[in-house]
């Protein structure tokens, strides 16, 4: 008798058996545990024939979506709440650290290099405003030096990549190293939500659920300092449309923040701009390496 | 606060609540069975942003391997055991009935009805063989005029369609109907044992878990009948490599019969053939309707 002859019971024993010579340990992890889920997610489910030949053309069609500019695989991955779950599995942080979310699509150019102050909005597209902010250790030590990477999509939803020969090269992008108090500033514009590219297979799956394709308005900041473990986060603007809903599962509450209105020359003056002025605060906090 | 904040512990709510206005019944429960599977996999994993990475461009590859006549998710889906496992759960049968196994890629043109007797090997590539048996009912009544579907790869291991110009068109496939006992006997080659398309990522994952790609030598047969549940299924031929490590985990013990030498004048007059003569039989048993 075959000791590995498959049936519903012993489905993924007789799989997982295959899989004992397998060289990389990791990979074998990683297998055998992907085996157990997917076949229970089957065995929860029972397809038909046809559901399951459903989700074999809809896995093909998000392939053949993909090209150099295109992510589709990444977009399921984001509308599923995977992007942001394998964020959380990899960044638990401490209480008081800012929270992480996830680097999204459009980090794919480096940021140029400006002094504090300067304005990263090269096409004026959107409101006017201050972004600043003081680098900290979970203790509460400011960290000079530490060193903000930033980049967002204008006031109309668009980031420079999306519109090459429209928005200029590195349009709003900036990596700023803070002053001696670890604080940062500069100037840019406050950023419009956006939908996320969804005329694929995504999209149509966002619609055969009544979901939204929409993310809120944001800007996205890496940010770092010696002896301590960087946070990629965004910031996200209050009040914004989607903040209920973000369609990749973003938000978090810890990273809403408001634009203000302030009205004090002597401020306006050292951020090199009109009084009044809109103002968007942000603080972050690191944890040391452990 | 935000109610649908996302956090590792609470992340399946988070994304199932977006579901909550699919119409779609039945795709509501898919998908929220899938979210369910999916985090619980990527909690027991825990992928780096590398891992993750390499799974989605791993499944990008997959998608785009696929064209008119290559389905690579297909085939990761039978090498994963999927294939097999929704076969099993859309097949429920009495203990009786002729075991179901996956119909597999190569059924892809119609087969040409012939009398009984007929050679349905038209290159004559492989050793001639009788393939013969009796299709019954479940308690054993003879099915007079049910139908028998046979297609196989030839002596070398390859079917009609994955050799066009090279092997005669509909060779080794045929369309019966059973006589007045219920019997059928068709002339053909016992076929060889053959790889699955290994030059693509799912070959790439076979080597990296030093699985090999072949599958053992087999029939494919539908059986049908009034009044009766029809069967897909294969024969396997007794002896062949790989019959204990099928790469799509078709093989079950009770589907395998050995290819015996006949020394019977009479017997091989009845099937014009030679004598002595190579005889495949399998008989196939169908459940009532309910």
């Amino acid at each position: 008798m075959l000791d590995n002859s498959f049936s519903e019971k012993r489905s993924v024993r007789v799989v997982v058996d295959t899989l004992r010579d397998t060289p990389d340990e990791r990979l074998k992890a990683v297998l055998t545990s992907l085996v157990e889920h997917l076949h229970a997610f089957v065995k929860d489910i029972e397809p038909t024939q046809a559901e399951w030949q459903q989700g074999i053309e809809f896995l093909t069609t998000v392939g053949q979506m993909c090209d150099a500019t295109r992510q589709e695989f990444v977009l399921l991955s984001d509308v599923l709440g995977v992007s942001m779950l394998v964020d959380a599995v990899n960044h638990r942080r401490s209480e008081t650290a800012t929270a992480t979310t996830v680097l999204g699509p459009f980090h794919m150019v480096q940021s140029p290099h400006y002094e504090l102050g300067a304005d990263i909005s090269l096409d004026h597209n959107g409101p006017p405003c201050v972004f600043a902010g003081q680098v900290r250790s979970a203790d509460g030590t400011p960290l000079p030096g530490a060193r903000i990477d930033v980049w967002q999509a204008n006031g109309a939803g668009y980031y420079d990549v999306q519109q090459p020969g429209v928005q200029p090269d590195r349009n709003l992008r900036g990596l700023f190293e803070a002053d001696d108090r670890g604080c940062f500033w500069l100037r840019t514009v406050v950023p419009r939500y956006y939908p996320i590219p969804d005329d694929g297979p995504v999209g149509q799956l966002l619609t055969a659920t009544k979901r939204h394709p929409n993310r809120p308005a944001h800007i996205h900041v890496i940010g770092d300092a010696p002896g301590h473990v960087p946070v990629t986060t965004h910031v996200f603007i209050e009040g914004s449309p989607y903040l209920d809903s973000d369609t990749v599962f973003g938000v978090k509450q810890s990273l809403i923040r408001p634009v203000v209105i302030v009205d004090d020359p002597a401020r306006a003056a050292n951020y090199r701009v009109a009084n009044p002025f809109r103002l968007l605060e942000f603080d972050i906090v690191l944890d040391r390496l452990p």
